[in-house]
């Protein structure tokens, strides 16, 4: 079932006004009668269409059961990647659970800051995350909050912050991660950064380290940007979602 | 710095005369002196370039220790996707440990197989894990090694057999993948299949059960083709790879 994430008064007036009304017309070709999940953002509900001559109407069916979030929240901070990368790289984080995606940018981004374009930039982001989050299940949409220059981040509001950085399996460090992942309480605060393509300066490093980032290995081979994301998020998945009786 | 995968001969007579001369000379601008690490697919070493001027020359430093190979055979069998999917699907999974790749028509797949395109095609997914293969480190190349319809292949060879199935998330299922990769001995041979974006038929699931597929989940939300399979291998990285003291 297709899911879809509803404002506070389209989901107090049973309707749905926004752009997904095109979605549910024209691209699902949806009858009256046909099951959706509409979400609020606190909770899921299996919902039936009743109407859709001109707005969409729905009546609740039953709540839907059964969590899609991560016990703590997740904020990304993904150093800025070339070309179009990081539509996938929000698409697939908000698959696997991600809660907050800083793009950063970073001394070998090649990316520059155009502040003219900045809000459509978000924008477009946030629309990726919506879609991606619907086609997901997940209960909240994930938020790309802003773009930001790494060094006027203020990271003091996290308990627990994972630094992705190949030079440490290159010298064999290999514990940090799962060190890091027994560690975290739910509703703690925990952040991961991810250099872009060529990496994270010394300069960097020094910088991260002093504001209390732990340097993990992501195992031994040389992931690339959009993917070292996926195996942090893959592992946290692993190792907290799935029971290993 | 680079790895380049040899031919025996370039090994034996310590020369390039592959394209990588094309990328030493034009892409890297390598000047003599420069280190590079060369692999022969058994061991890898460190090698100095000491000629440019025609073919390029090299002579082997030492050996390169670590290995970036994981502990046993694993096998994709991909669900043949949309559009150019599958060119990111060889790149990622080789980053995190693939050993050989089956793209695999299955009902759902889109893709028609045209014999004739075939040869090209492999061709061309086998340069892509190539390239992922140096790019990450790898000490062998991930092998594509034929385009298949799903009921012709002979699973009897795996030992372990792991089916990402999303219904199974749906059910509560949480256990299955972890205990499968507890039980995977060293030099054994592993499947996953992963299915193409409409998922898996109830037809085929019947047909893998029958071949003593296990039916895993992925977490509780629903994943892309081009994600599950990145997400089984970043957790038998983490399960394997990294210690959890």
């Amino acid at each position: 079932m297709q899911k879809y994430f509803l404002s506070d008064d389209d989901f107090l007036n049973k309707t749905i006004t926004s752009d997904d009304s095109f979605h549910i017309k024209t691209v699902m070709r949806s009858k009256i009668g046909d099951l959706i999940v509409v979400s609020n953002q606190v909770k899921s509900y299996i919902a039936k269409i009743t109407d859709l001559t001109s707005i969409v109407k729905f009546e609740i069916v039953e709540e839907k059961v059964g969590n899609t979030e991560l016990p703590f929240f997740l904020t990304l901070f993904q150093g800025y990647p070339k070309s179009d990368k990081l539509d996938d790289i929000i698409k697939h984080t908000t698959e696997l659970g991600v809660t907050y995606i800083y793009p950063t940018i970073m001394a070998r981004s090649v990316f520059k800051l155009d502040d003219k374009k900045k809000d459509a930039k978000l924008e477009r982001f946030n629309k990726i995350a919506k879609e991606a989050a619907e086609q997901s299940g997940r209960i909240i949409i994930p938020v790309v909050k802003d773009i930001l220059n790494l060094k006027s981040i203020d990271f003091s509001l996290y308990e627990y912050k994972i630094l992705c950085y190949e030079e440490s399996a290159k010298q064999g460090e290999a514990s940090n991660l799962s060190r890091i992942i027994k560690l975290i309480k739910p509703n703690s605060n925990v952040c991961f950064l991810v250099g872009p393509e060529g990496g994270i300066s010394d300069n960097e490093v020094d910088f991260l380290y002093k504001k209390g980032f732990i340097k993990c290995a992501l195992g031994p081979r040389i992931l690339r940007t959009e993917v070292a994301s996926l195996y942090v998020l893959s592992a946290i998945s692993y190792a907290l979602e799935l029971s290993h009786d």
